[in-house]
This record gives C-alpha cells, sequence and structure tokens, in this order.
C-alpha cells in the first residue's frame, strides 16, 4: 500500500469516528501536530501507539504496520501551490535570511534541528480575527570542527 | 544600488558600530527580526524609522531612501542550499501537509496570512544544549465566498 | 476519490442536466465562477450548498462529500500550457511588475487578498469582436510591522 | 543599456518630479497602469508620447529612443517570489481552469486576447479595509478552423 | 476518457480504415493538418463535423463528444524529445529573435495571433532530396494602448 | 566581445543608418530573415558577406571578425517569455504532433532539416486585419537504417 | 499498447528465445544496435524486417504492428541517472564544446546530421581491461543560407 | 581569470598564429580534440606541455598557470541549445537505452569510463556528402561487489 | 514487474523472515549495503547469489529473475525529499568542492570511481549519542590524455 | 567580496606559498578538508584560526574578517556537472535509498547529523591502482516526538 492511500484511510476512518487530531494525540499523550505528521506518513509510531490508535479507529493490519516503520518522508511539489502550504514556502523567502541572521547573532555558526524539533499550532481569538500561532523548538546545532 | 549591495553595506555599518539587530530594534521599537527583514530589502520603514537607523549607523542618503521603498521581495534559490534556511523547506516538506490539516480542523478553510503576520526567535537555554523557538503569529483569513 | 475524478464526475453530472455554471450559482446565491471553482475542487461548499446542487445534478454521495472538505488547491503545471489559461500567466509576466508599482503608489506596502478576494467573468458585445472582462476584487493587506 | 537600467533611471526621475503614474498618463492620455507598462519596458510610446514623458521628466536621449523601441517583454522568474506578484500567479493555479470553464460556456473555444487588452487597478474605500479592484478586458479571439 | 485515450482510439480507427488526413478533412472541408489537430484533442469540432467524422471511421459516443469539447491544450514536453518536433523548438531557439526583429521592422509592436491561424504542411519533389514546406498564416495583432 | 554585445552594436549601427534587414539582404543577395539571423549571432557571414555589410553600415574590425565565425547558436530561455516568440512556442506545444502524424503520413519515418532549411517572413495585406505569413522549407531526412 | 509494455515484451521474447541482438540483426541485415533501437521504439521496421523478428521471436501482432510506425523517440529524464547512459551525458558536456570547435576546424558552419547517422558498439579486449568503442558516424549538413 | 576568458585568449592566440588544433597537438604529441578540449578548460597539461603550447601562441604567465590546473569539468545548460551539441544530447535520448542494453550484452553490469577515456574526430570524403566519424573508446567498468 | 515493486516484495519477504540485510549479506557473502542495493534493484546478482537469497526468502521466480538483470540505476527525485537522504546531498553541496581540492592535491587530475567502489555504514556507540560511520573507498582513475 | 573571490584570493596565496591543506591544518590543528571547507566558504574559522592562517599566507584584512563570519554555505548547481563531484550525486542516487535501509535497520527513525559531522580523505596505495577512502562521521539524530 502506498503512503498516500494509507493518508486516505486514516483520514477516512478519523472522520467516521468523529475524532480530532488532539482526540487522538491524547489517547497517546501525543500533540495533535505530530499525530498528523503520523497520518500522513512523516514520523513513526511505536508498536503501542499504533495499536492504540488501531484499535480507536479500527485499522486493518496492513494500515498498522505501515505506521510503524520509518518512512520515506517529504511531501509534496518542489514549490507548493496550495496557498496554505505556499505561505510557509513565502515566510522562508522573505523571513530565511533574516531568521539567519539572527540566530547566528545569538548563537554562533550552526543550525536548528528539524529533526530533534516539536511544532504545535494554537488558535488566538481576536476580535479584529482569529489568529494562527505556530510555535517551532529544535535544538540548536553547533557546526562541529575537526 | 542593488538590493543585495543596500544589504551588504548595511551589516558592514551595523557590525563597524557593533550593534545587534535587538539594539537598532530597541532605537524604533520592533523586533529584531523585523529589523534584519529591513537589512535583507525585505521590509519598508517609515521616514522616521529610517532616519533613527540611519542616525545610529551614519548611513549613506541613497541606503536610507532604498529602505522606506516597497521592495521586491523574496530571497535566493528554489531549494535554498544553506542548511539552516533549508531545515524551514524541510519543515514544510514534512509537516506542510499535516500544519494545513490541523489549521483546517481548528478553524476551516482558509489560511495563515504571511503579511499580518509577526515572527520571533528566542534562546532556550537547556543543559542538553540550547534551543531555537521560532514563532509565528498570522491572522487567520478565511476563503471568501461570492 | 481523486480530486480530477470528482472534476470529472461534476461536468458529466452538469452536462447531463444542461445546466450552465450561472445557473447551479443562482440556486446557491453564488457567481458562476466560484461554482466552477468549487467543480474543480478549488473551493469548499457549506453543507447546504453541497445538498442544492447534489439535488440538482443528482450525484453520488461520496462526491458531495468531497464538496465540503478543504482541498488541496492548486491545478496544472507550473508554467501552463493551455492558451487560454497560458494568457493569464503572459499577462503576469508582462504586467505583474507594473501592477506592483502602481497598487504602491495608492496603497502603501502591502498585497491584495488572494482569499478574501472575489473574481467574476462577464462578456461585453462589441461589433468588432466580443470582448472577456474579468474583474478581481482583493482585500488590500498591508504588511504589519512588530 | 539594458532595460532594468532604463527602468531605474526611470523610476528615479519620476521620484526627483514627484509625479505618480496618473499624472504622467494625464499628459499623454494613457491609463496609469499602461504608463508603469512603459516603465517597465513592456511596452512601445510614440515619439509624441516619448517625447511628452521626456520633458515632463528630463530624461536622456538614450532613454527616450528605448521608450520608442518594441522590447523584449516579460518580467521576473517562472514562478515569481514577490509576495504581491506571486498572488496572481496562485489567483491562476487555483481559479484558471474554472475561468477556462467558464469563457468556454459564454464564448465558445478560444481565449482572451492579451494583446488587444486592457488592464486598469483601481482602489476602493471600505471600513473593513480597503479592496484592490482589477479590471481587465481583452478581445475574444475564437479559434479559427481551416 | 483521457485526451490521449481519445487520440489512440481515433487513430487506430482511421488506420483499419486506411483513411490518410487529408482524406478526412475533404468531406468535411477542412485541411489536413486541422484533422490531425482535431485528433490529437487540440482543436473542437463542430456537431455536424464530429457526425461525419464518426460515421466515416465508425466511433463510439463517447468519443464523438470529446471532439466537440474545448480541450485542454498543449502536448508533451517543455522540451519536446522527439526529433522532429524539436527541429521546430530548434528553429524557434535560432531563428525566434531574428523573427521578432522583422515582423517588428514590417509590422511594428504586436504579434502574429496563434488563433487567429492557419498552417499546412506540403511536400516539394527535388530530386536532390524532397523537402518539407510548412506555412503559416496568422493575424497581425498589434498591441492595444489604453 | 559577447554575442549580445555584437548584436547590439549592429542593430545600432542598422538604426543610424536607417537600413532595413531587406535592404542589406539585397547588398549580399540573401533574404532579410537570414541578415536577421546574423545580426543576432545565428549564422555565419562569408568573408565578401561581412565586407559588403561592414562597408555599408561602418562597423569596427572586431565586429566583422564576429560575423564570420561558427557561433554557439541558441538564444533565450527555454520557455520564452516574450509573448511574441512564446506564439511559436504554443504553436508547438499545440500543433507539433499533428505536423509529426502529417509528415510522417507524407514522408514516413524521418524529419524536416533545420539547417538545409530557409524561413521567410511576409505581409499579407487584408481589410480585417493584415496576416503575418511565415514559410519554412527544409529538406526531408528520411532516418538511416544500418 | 504503450511503447514500455512493447519494449518490455519484445525484452522478454528475445531472452527466452536465447538470441542476442547481433542474431536477430543478421536475420535482417542490420546492426545489433539498430536492432536495440527497435526494441526500445526507436526505430521503425519495414514490414518485412518486422516479419522476419515476429517470426523469431513469437510475436503478437499488436507487438508486430507497433515496429512498423515511425514512434514518438526520447526516453528517459533530461539529466539520466543510469550510471551508464549519464556517462554519455557526461562526455556531452566535458566534449560537446571541443567536438564543435574542431567540426568546425575541420567542416565550416554546420552539424552532424543524427538522421542520417549510424552507431556501433564494439569490444576491445586489453589485457589491462576491455575497452568499449563507440564508432558514430553522421553525415555533414551545411547550413544553407538564403 | 575565469576560465570563459582563458577560452577566449586561447581562441584568439591561436587564430592570430594561425594553428590548427591539429598543428598544436602534433607539438606536444596529444589529439587535436584533447586540445581543444584543454582550450576549453575541461583538461590539464602538465608544465611541459603548458610550456610547449605557451611558446608556440605567445602566451600570458596567468593563462600558462590554469592550463595545468586541474578544472571544475562541465560546460553549458543542462539540455544544449547549440545545434552541433545538441544533436549528441539527441542520440544519447534516442539511442542511449539501446547503446545500454548492447553493452550489458557484450560485458555484463558495468559503464564505459569517460575518464579512462579517448575521443576523435574524422573526416570522411563522401560524394554524397562529407560524413563526421566520432570514435569513443573507454575502458569497460564492471561494477564491483563488496 | 516494475523495479519498484520488486523492492517491495524482497523487503515484505525479508519482514517476514526476520532476517537483516546482514544476515542476508552472510549467506552470500557480501556486506550489508550492496544487500540493500539488490533489494532496491541498483545492483546485479550472480545465478547463485540469487538462488541463495530466494532459498532463504522464498521468492517468486519472476524475481530472482530480476536480481540477476542489469538494471537500469538510479533512485528518487534530483533533489531528495527525505531527511535522511537529503543530508547526503548537503554533504556534497557544502564539502563537494572542497573534496574536490583535497583529492586534486593527493591525486592529481581525476576522479573517485563509482563503480569500482564499496561503501559501508557503521554503528560507533557514543555516550553522547551513537554516530553514524559511512566508509567510500573508490579506485583513484586519473583522467586519460591522448 | 563575494565568496567566490575569497576562495579565490586564498587558494592563491596558498599556491604562491606553497602550501597543502594538510599543513595548514597542522598549524591550527584541523584535518585537511575542514581547511579546504573554510577557503570554499562552507565553514567559519575562530579569531585565533583566523590570524594564524592569515599570518602564514599574508592575506588581506577584508579577508581575514570573511573567514570568521557565518557564510551562506551551499556551492554549484543542482545536478553537479564537474565529473568528480557528480560522483558523489551518483551514489547518493544509486546507494541513497539502500543506506536509508541500512541506517534504519541499525538505529531505527532518524538521520546521520551533517552538522555535529566530519569528513576525511585518505590515499590508499594500491598496485591496481590508488585508491580514494572518504570517512563521514555523523551523530545519530532520533527523530523527537511530542
Amino acid at each position: 500500500m502506498e503512503s498516500y492511500e494509507v493518508t486516505k484511510k486514516l483520514l477516512e476512518a478519523k472522520k467516521k469516528k468523529g475524532k480530532s487530531f488532539a482526540d487522538l494525540g491524547n489517547l497517546i499523550n501525543r500533540d495533535e501536530v505530530w499525530v498528523a505528521s503520523l497520518f500522513y506518513c512523516q514520523a513513526s509510531a511505536s508498536e503501542e501507539e499504533a495499536a492504540i490508535i488501531s484499535s480507536e479507529l479500527v485499522l486493518d493490519e496492513e494500515i498498522v504496520a505501515k505506521l510503524t516503520e520509518c518512512p520515506s518522508k517529504g511531501l509534496g511539489p518542489i514549490v507548493p501551490t496550495d496557498p496554505l502550504v505556499y505561505r510557509f514556502y513565502e515566510i522562508m523567502q522573505v523571513y530565511g535570511m533574516p531568521m539567519k541572521a539572527v540566530i547566528h547573532e545569538k548563537f554562533g555558526d550552526g543550525i536548528m534541528s528539524a529533526i530533534d524539533f516539536t511544532l504545535s499550532v494554537d488558535k488566538e481569538n481576536d476580535p479584529k480575527g482569529d489568529r494562527v500561532k505556530i510555535t517551532m523548538n529544535g535544538k540548536f546545532l553547533p557546526y562541529k570542527k575537526w
């Protein structure tokens, strides 16, 4: 079964059961974004986590097996066409070099890890229009010299 | 004067004066990332903001004029080669669709604005290695129907 | 069911019933272009809108369900090959920077929203050859400073 | 002199004289967007038009000569990085096929000309935020059969 | 049915009946190249034309219906790999700018229409090797000023 | 001296002397399109041809030398952005495969040479709008079997 | 049947019969490389050639029919990933311009035909390691002037 | 000094002295194609070879130094636009997979080296038109197993 | 059967039997990375090696046959999206030219063979976090002069 | 001063002084590959390291300043054209997925760091031809769950 089929089956099962990503995250003590990453085959669950989700959503064995594999990661085209996803690409185009400059000023030569990393999405109520708050938190990795 | 030359001159003047982006931000009541965006010709300053920065860094008139223009935005190649900037591209590749799913679950059909938007970079001290915390905050824009 | 299959089924049902996009738009009080966007899986309908269209075109439940999802948006190749669609790409290549200059002159630094946005297509009769009139109307979003 | 240098000189002269694109358009009875197109070397002026603009902005002869040539048209990268210009690319990605469907429904097989074509930018005041209105008007060209 | 399948079915029916594109063109008073364009789903026939071709080649109703739609046009890769088709790309690479210069010298600023346009292929017998003669004929469209 | 500089100098000299490509072609018994190709460094002249043109346009020796070299051919981007040149690309996209089918029907497996090849541009007066007529004539090259 | 399926069927039949490309070439008096080109749908056989190969390999009628068509030529990605094929791309990157210089020195302005062209692959035994010898032989085509 | 400047200087010196690549090759006992490769900065000469060529063509010391460096190799665009060079790309597109099949049949799994490799260009006189003969000779490298 | 299906079947059989790549490598005296390459259709086995693996994993005949063919090599997109694979691309972007400089300093003009080549992956235990050690070993191939 | 100019100056100074990368590495207790990375502006030196190298090679102050900056990393085209560098790209194309499979088998889901990473180049003498040995050593980073 290809990854996009696994995703489709998972999303259908979730919809049928009327669960949110947060609901599922609560069952296995994980953030909703991490659960969504698992649904899109971008993360791998432990056997226990897969069993709990499978039990909740009543999944086929083949899908459960896929949840515990180390997946080939990366989705979509080089430049995303979906407007919501594109905005993150645009943010990188516009604010990427400024962020690099500020990070180097604060930390020296190195990068923010995208592996030892968490990401959360919050909703901020605002009378002028609700706001999306994205928080990324990654370990700073200084360049090793040798 | 091309944008990359403006950036170069600004960075040299800042280095010579020994100022951080935060130091300059304090003078005009702006975040350090916004100041860095201005340095990379990705944002436009008011006349007053430009004057204060010019006075602090002793800039040429031509550079000051550039700071108040509406610049052509977007930096660098389609897929960034710099490892620090690439990680943000990778985050979008890996977590873009999961974020889209979570945002739609919480907000409905629409996007996070990249214009009515702020971004900050913080340093979290951690004995296992300091961490970079990026906070993005953008207005949710629901798709208009007509 | 993939989006292109949904589109195909919808177009076939519409043809069979002999309805125009405007006919369908009248039923749900929406513009014909918005209805066409819905058919191409670029917009999401409310449950009520989906029910009315489904009833008019006698659609399968699976298709109706797709109409209310938040779709992954963006169609076709990076540079369109269809001559009609290409002309809009060409207009952007030729008049994109001039439009940017005029918009900045009139509004300052910011963009026209493509989300809080409407688009209509009108036919102007003209003895020298009928004309296509496209009207785009989007909220101006000024760049936030922080 | 390369086109981008011509553009730069023209924009500087316009800024120095404090003229808007509309001011210059009034002198030669042309729309502000067409004048901006001329500044970006995407249109060609008559000798008379070039003379009036040259006189108003005090231009070098070499620049005046460029204004009357038939330029090589098309600006910027395949996918634009500037957020304002990108939004028009996104509109084509999202609404291109729907527009095609509506135009064919109203006009039959053919295209909207991008040559026998006009484009205007208007500002609509709105208490919830001003709006940008773009009007495109192009001759419908039916496909010739032979 | 996808366009490439329509093309395949049409070519098979034509081969089975032993008809040339010119034979079919004679039936509906159209040029052989236009008929070939119809077979490759790049042009749309009237109901009458579709009926005559269908009767001659004994086609399924689904294929006949496709012949009268306004198709999404454009075939093949960005740079063609087939040597015969590539040569036209090469001609554009080598002679495109020279043609532009000559057309502007003769007609002023504008383009040759590819819509109000005909194309024919003739065989010239020559003892040193037969020659292919391609004649393109398109309306000159002057750039509108506004 | 780079090719684009040679082209620029040649076009300036031609403009100064008020000569058309046809005028220059008459002096050396060549078609105007071939002369334009020479100006764009896409063809190579004999010593005699170069001398006549040089004498007519009063050229530097360095430019004359370039006219007789075998140039690196091919101009402009992969997909042309100039609307006039793009139309030839579009013609290939839309009519390339149909032309291939007709040529094979008339000639068998092989190609039209783009080397043993001529191209002319004619103006056809027409009360409904003048027309551009392009005639391409290339030797048919059958595929060799071995 | 798509070309890649034809290729697959032909290679399987050849393997089953234990024939080399040279064995098949001997039957129809053609070089082994030409036979391989036929198998990869890059060349077209005469009716007689197709009949002999069909008889030897016991092929379906549908495959035999494909062997006599004028195929759409060109295989694989823009830059080949297979190391053996890539080396020929590399040779062109490294030695393409030098070959061009030597060919022009020896022949004047023109090209080596890839149509009136043969190609053979030979094995040279060598104690230090056998060598592959590729011989290409194409007609020189001088650029026509007109 | 950039590579393309070195090439330009070398070609000018060679032209001034009226030497062919073969003349220079004779002086250092190398093939004309290898000498052309050296001129295009795709090969590196020994100190002795560089000295002999320098003496013959009267070169600057800076250029001589470049001849003995290990250059960054690879010239020109991904898909070549020059018709002569393109034909070699086309040969790879059309005959690449057939050559791969024949080489594997004769040699097993491995490649033809493009490093332990020679290439020559010969002129074959032919009353029907002279022919270009390219001979490539590279060591077969079998894939190592480990 | 396509290569990706062969890979899938092999990985499933391996998982079912609970074997590691190293286990299988021990059976045929090959490194685990080479075995993995075989599974991904990037290397070719001898008949004996294929028989041993087939016997261990209980494979279909069709899959066994594929293991002994010379495969078309190269996997995945031009720029890899999977973070683990991307890091090797990044290493080439960052350290490619430095490695080239060091190799030339130590060996002269030439390359490291990727054919006469081995690659191993080792795990180094480290209290601060285990480390991955990749060892590549390829024959140096000096550029042949001729 | 642009990075490529810094590299050029550094390489010239190194050549003039007759130092190898290893010689310079010994002075600052760093590996030769790291020193080469510094020369190609892919790593940043401490003030002390920069001072020692500057003193050894007699460098301008502007170059010394560049050595201590956090550079924008990444060199060369998307697919490298230089044969030596390309081989590493090929290795990733051919062995990337196999390495991924082996690393996951040994370490679980995660990546090899390219930041907490070292790389060395060694020469192995071999009577059948010297060999290049590349050793990469990077910290394994397991994917964080949250």
